[in-house]
């Protein structure tokens, strides 16, 4: 049965929430509404591109203070080059293991143009944007759960370094026991690739030991149940750039002799792909490794959200279907993020473009290497006819080939990883997440990547996803928000693992 | 034989110039270069872009006062919402025939920021940018013949104003004797697809009427020998624009789902030309007039450029080899101006585009009509699955197809016309600018396409094109110029033309 979004909200509030900590958080945050909005507020008011080094250097500032107030040493640990890592430590007298909860304070790079507000300007709206929503101002208390903060940052991440210090002072102030030894990471650097992040671990790996590492990131499951995702795909990003002629050429005067390199990139872009959204370079899917019994089960009970979502994205249909998107992102995919040749509409000259430019990403499931995966779409260019070259081609070059494709693999590829559902510290995440939150959704793998790849090769440790914010959150795009309850929420199950 | 632009050059100066007004232009221009190339500049310092009509407006003025100036009574002709066309006349008693001379005084719109200076501040280069020319004075006299001059409309089309205008100071100060009656028309609305000339030649019949009508435009052959073309291509122009989900999505969490609308646009465009460059779309060849003996004798007697301009466009391959451009410029083309869709490189977001982009060119010959050959496009796309409208699409127009694509048939497409190469005047014509200008190439179809179709199909009066600018003159893209040596070489053949 499919049952809207909105039905499902309102039958999440009717669990019992058998968890002592996330019953404390709920009260506690009631009392604390506009305390716990003023400090995310500030927090999303520094700007957050992981370039901008000296505002990234004031986020870690003030999350150190954020920390310090709830009585956590912070400290900042870099490597040369690196914005900082935050972390903090908690040590539980007789605890036995430690558990290590992440999340990141940089945002997605933006085009500022593209927002309805400024990125770190945060506003409130009484509803989402697509709904009209309209500013409004802060209230003292009782803030409408519909009601979203608009800011970079609201929902991938910040809001995850708020609800675990809120849940920090929940913990204090309720005088709440705490079971296992904490440490607290906030990186700055996720949304450039952590490109640094392996470096930091790797020169403390004892700092940053533990049995279980929690990735707080993401946005919950589309039926705003609580999700808990045990891998996430791994990661190529690529950019295709091929060639026409040395400069635009006149149209009229050259059209159907110059070749013209939007139509050379539509060719090759509509090779990758067939019209059912299967993949066609060759070994797309070979070396996958299968999913256990238990993972293939925790898909199919998956709530069934597609229809509601083709609904709310205009949608009249979807790739690889009947699959659903619960299986595809178990799936490797290619995707454009990007295309672009000259100009277009009232913009447009009537030319033959010189050259035409996209960039591909490919997200990879357990099994598929990110560097091999990245070669068999070059050699997937190159049975195309194309001669590759990895810098500007010379004339000579141009020349030389009736068709040449300069083929960028970016850095900071990763590949999938995976951990159990059924690892008795998994099961017990499980139990302490529905304890919280009610019924949850457990996927294998994620759709987005993260820094789980890095986390599992450099310090041997398992990692396990815990989102919060809002599926219409537009991270990574313009506008940016995050729904008031899903920091509710949030807070509520970071005090209850917390205190596992 | 390949020959090199080079050498054809050279060799182009070693004919015997017979005809009297030619060389009297030659001798009259040596003792003028300043004067002239000053009041070409004044001209090129004015925007030119269509929509900008108080410039346009201002453009329109100086050239009447520089007809006033040779004592040709100028006025402006309009219609609502037209920019003026220029218009003179000069009456030769006893004159049997009528031949009307046309240029245009706007120019393409474009991007100041992809120019090396400031398009509407004209600078002289001792040679092409492309062979590192660089900013030079303007000297007192004896310009170098290879130097040129950058701006918006240098070599489209303000130069022809300036030829024209020039060659009738030869006339006046070398007491030459004209024939024929002259008219001279300057447009304003070129760039922008003559919207309204043929408006206003349809409110003035009698005021343009003549027996020939040169259209005054566009480049020489690439050998850099004088070009005559007896007809141009039509034109149609086509956006389109596809659609994925309403947002921009995280490439991850959707990516293989949700349908990306910048493959179905590669997808789309790949459809419509095979790997060879032959065009797909059903029909697209269907209709088209064979060419005359005549014509296809002077389309094999043209010099063989393809190799060279390879060679200067830094191209491997051609389309439709071994077809060579002479011939293809004989046939229709479907050519892709523009792509967008999203960002790429540095600046792409890891998502699924919401939309995607490009603007379709076709150029059409003889026998083809572009409302129909836009149509044949409409149904290309229509059988490949897509829901078409000409508007942004609703929800429900997206909910309820798989495949929506926005068709816009842009205004303004003519059709191809073609005056035969046969016509006693066509001789005549022929004659004169041999007689003027040494080794002709003759062209039954220039590949752009101008006015010409709306003149026929208005005034019903024959056009032969006359063209002036350097092939590599960078028309409609940044960068536009002017090779010195063209100027001079057009006030001799316009001085030639003017009094046969």
């Amino acid at each position: 049965m499919i049952r809207s979004a909105a039905f499902l909200a309102a039958s999440c509030l009717a669990f019992a929430q058998t968890n002592p900590a996330a019953a404390a958080a709920h009260k506690w945050r009631q009392q604390h509404e506009r305390a716990i909005v003023d400090e995310y507020i500030a927090l999303l008011s520094i700007p957050n591109i992981a370039r901008d080094k000296e505002n990234l250097q004031r986020n870690a500032e003030l999350i150190s203070k954020m920390l310090e107030k709830r009585g956590v040493a912070a400290k900042l640990v870099s490597v040369p080059e690196s914005n900082p890592v935050v972390f903090g430590e908690i040590r539980t007298p007789g605890a036995t293991r430690t558990l290590v909860f992440y999340a990141h304070y940089d945002g997605q790079p933006l085009d500022a143009k593209e927002w309805a507000t400024p990125p770190f300007q945060p506003v409130l709206r009484d509803k989402s944007l697509e709904k009209d929503g309209r500013v409004i101002p802060l209230p003292a208390a009782d803030f409408d759960p519909e009601s979203r903060i608009y800011a970079r940052g609201a929902g991938d991440d910040k809001n995850n370094v708020i609800t675990l210090i809120e849940a920090l002072s929940v913990i204090r102030d309720a005088g709440l026991k705490m079971k296992s030894n904490i440490k607290l990471v906030f990186e700055g650097e996720e949304e450039a690739g952590s490109i640094n992040f392996g470096k930091i671990l790797a020169a403390n790996k004892s700092l940053f030991a533990g049995d279980m590492f929690f990735i707080c990131d993401g946005p919950v499951h589309q039926s705003r149940r609580q999700l808990i995702t045990f891998g996430a795909r791994g990661i190529t990003t690529v950019d295709i750039t091929v060639y026409g002629p040395r400069r635009e050429l006149h149209s009229g005067h050259y059209g159907n002799w110059a070749p013209n390199p939007a139509m050379m990139l539509a060719q090759l872009l509509a090779s990758m792909k067939d019209d059912s959204g299967r993949v066609l370079v060759d070994h797309f899917y070979d070396g996958i490794l299968p999913l256990s019994d238990t993972e293939k089960h925790a898909i199919a009970d998956a709530p069934e959200i597609d229809k509601d979502l083709m609904r709310e994205l205009w949608l009249g249909s979807t790739e690889n279907a009947p699959k659903k998107l619960g299986e595809l992102i178990n799936l490797p995919s290619l995707n454009i993020r990007g295309m672009a040749s000259s100009r277009v509409g009232q913009g447009a000259s009537n030319v033959v473009p010189s050259t035409a430019t996209a960039t591909i990403d490919m997200r990879l499931v357990k099994g598929l290497d990110h560097a091999v995966m990245a070669q068999r779409l070059v050699d997937h260019i190159q049975k195309r006819g194309y001669f590759i070259v990895d810098h500007e081609p010379s004339p000579d070059e141009r020349m030389g080939h009736a068709r040449v494709a300069k083929v960028i693999i970016e850095e900071g590829g990763y590949n999938a990883v995976r951990t159990s559902m059924d690892l008795p510290i998994s099961r017990e995440i499980i139990r302490t997440v529905q304890s919280a939150r009610g019924t949850t959704v457990l996927m294998p793998t994620s759709g987005g990547s993260d820094p789980r790849d890095i986390v599992e090769r450099v310090l041997h440790m398992p990692t396990i996803a815990i989102p919060t914010a809002n599926h219409d959150d537009n991270q990574h795009t313009f506008n940016e928000n995050l729904r008031i309850q899903n920091l509710w929420d949030g807070i509520e199950l970071m005090a209850a693992l917390l205190t596992m």
